[in-house]
């Protein structure tokens, strides 16, 4: 069988190191650098020639210079012969914009698949896509992997007494219940809606959630804006307590405050986003996707399905 | 005929804003801000379908960012029906990565072309090409424009009485010859080679700059240590004074303490890439490629052929 080789960029190494081990193999040599005036710089330092290669690189913040990074990697070893180029991007970057909801939108998920694509990746594997339906914007395989089960192992093992697993918004309703089947317990939706214009918004809660332990469970958590205002709102409607979680740790511009000055008791997350230093407060719990992954890689190096690591 | 549209993104705003002026338009309306986890944001504020739409972006530093703007831009202009995407480069970033100079390296110039043609650009126009070759690299028409005009005009101001052309390296002759026709002068080159391994480098000049006014000419001019160190061994071996020019000011690193402790005396630039403010420095006269671009685009919008530019 082809040599198998996992290679990190600079976005997420502590992550990609922890596959590595997993596997049973050592990073790839290369550096990843700049050039004095700010060009990216990618030496390969050992042979690729012929092997599978994996590239862990998640597409957070610096967004553009991550997936520059990305595109110059899989440039690299197109050129230097390697059998397949199998992108492992835990965080989509980019993937909010994934349709025309105005006029004269870019649609920049299909973008970024179309340069994943010319720059060669052969495959891609990712974690929560913002939108499902982001697979159908590539024309190469795709696997798609799930952070619920991570999330909700976690909730698990606090065997909490009378649990509500709570959607923020109608979009993550579906989310929601799958943690909910997970978790042996009921649903609720915050049903934000404007009455009429101009007229502040009205958090109606959907589901009973009475003196219970709310679990609120998103994708992306960006601003907090969202998060925060159903923690509080589900506090102020007798929830007994309140924890979030989501998979992608965004956490910009006010999210650290937002949370810290909030009702959420625990901030649930995992690792697919590498947390700031300055952004790690008490709050949070970080989860590794790392055994997930590995696991992934595994399977797929070996022809061996992947749906058993939904279940 | 169809509508000539000039949209402006972030790298070069007032080069742009000169364009429209001469071609007697006004800049397209559109915003290309960053959401608040960094993430580009681009509306476009009025129609452009059916329309021949030119973009200005030089891909100068921060290059990852100004590459990610420009390809979601031609993202955006291609769903919202444009008829061309001219995209106008006064400095195309990457071009020195144009070739595979050791194994497993990236060729990113041929990256961010086959990047551009993915997201629908029609055509491109850009400025001395570090390598010409990169021309090359597209399938879409290429109007390739030189700054050798623009620089020679400034210096046949001068009217020095004894001039001399210098190549700072063996890459350049051709430029400088270009440079010393205009100026009806003689040509000289630096002629840098290391005698044996481990022994410092020695600036051989061939040709005759004794008692002559020398003009250094390159097309990139980045951390300024090949410039500075050819103007020192141009007055060590006899030149009466030495100036010095390109099309595009990178000025990246030490590159303007170096240029103010040379013995440059003069030097001339353009501003296919703009100078920031702190590399303001009273030894730097920047020319305008502004005329000849939007001499460029009109001819190139009404079909005319571009090559009298070069005239
Ligand atoms: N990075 C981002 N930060 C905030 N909003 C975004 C971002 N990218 C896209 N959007 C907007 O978010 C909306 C889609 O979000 P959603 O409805 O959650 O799928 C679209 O209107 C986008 O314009
Ligand atoms: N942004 C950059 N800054 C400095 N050197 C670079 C840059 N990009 C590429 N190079 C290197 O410069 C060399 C090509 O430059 P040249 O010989 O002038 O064409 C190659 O060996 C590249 O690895």
């Amino acid at each position: 069988d082809p040599a198998l080789k996992v290679f990190s960029l600079n976005s997420n190494p502590s992550l990609a190191q922890e596959i590595a081990e997993n596997i049973g193999t050592e990073l790839g040599k290369c550096t990843v650098t700049s050039f004095s005036d700010g060009e990216i710089q990618i030496n390969i330092e050992e042979s690729v020639r012929g092997c599978d290669v994996y590239v862990i690189q998640s597409t957070c913040e610096p967004v553009n210079m991550h997936i520059m990074e990305l595109l110059i990697m899989i440039d690299a070893l197109k050129r230097a012969s390697a059998r397949s180029i199998n992108i492992v991007m835990p965080y989509y970057g980019y993937a909010r914009q994934d349709r025309k909801a105005r006029s004269r939108e870019p649609i920049t998920s299909k973008l970024v698949a179309n340069l994943l694509e010319t720059a060669g990746a052969t495959r891609v594997i990712m974690l929560d896509l913002h939108a499902p339906q982001i697979q159908g914007f590539f024309d190469v395989p795709i696997d798609h992997l799930i952070g619920v089960p991570i999330l909700s192992d976690y909730f698990e093992e606090k065997n909490f007494e009378d649990v509500v697993i709570v959607s923020p918004d109608h979009g993550g309703v579906t989310r929601a219940r799958k943690m909910a089947d997970r978790l042996k317990a009921p649903i609720a939706i915050i049903d934000k809606r404007r009455p009429r214009p101009n007229v502040a918004e009205v958090m109606n809660i959907v589901g009973n959630i009475e003196g219970k332990t709310a679990i609120l469970i998103d994708d992306i958590i960006d601003t907090a804006g969202t998060m925060t205002l159903a923690a509080n709102a589900l506090i102020e409607n007798g929830a007994k307590e309140v924890y979030a979680c989501c998979t992608h740790p965004v956490l910009s511009g006010p999210a650290i405050e937002r949370i810290d000055n909030s009702m959420i008791k625990e901030l649930v997350v995992t690792n697919t986003i590498p947390l700031k230093d300055e952004k790690m407060i008490d709050k949070v719990t970080v989860l590794s996707v790392g055994q997930l992954i590995s696991e992934a890689i595994t399977r797929v190096h070996e022809r061996k399905s992947i749906s058993i690591l939904f279940d």
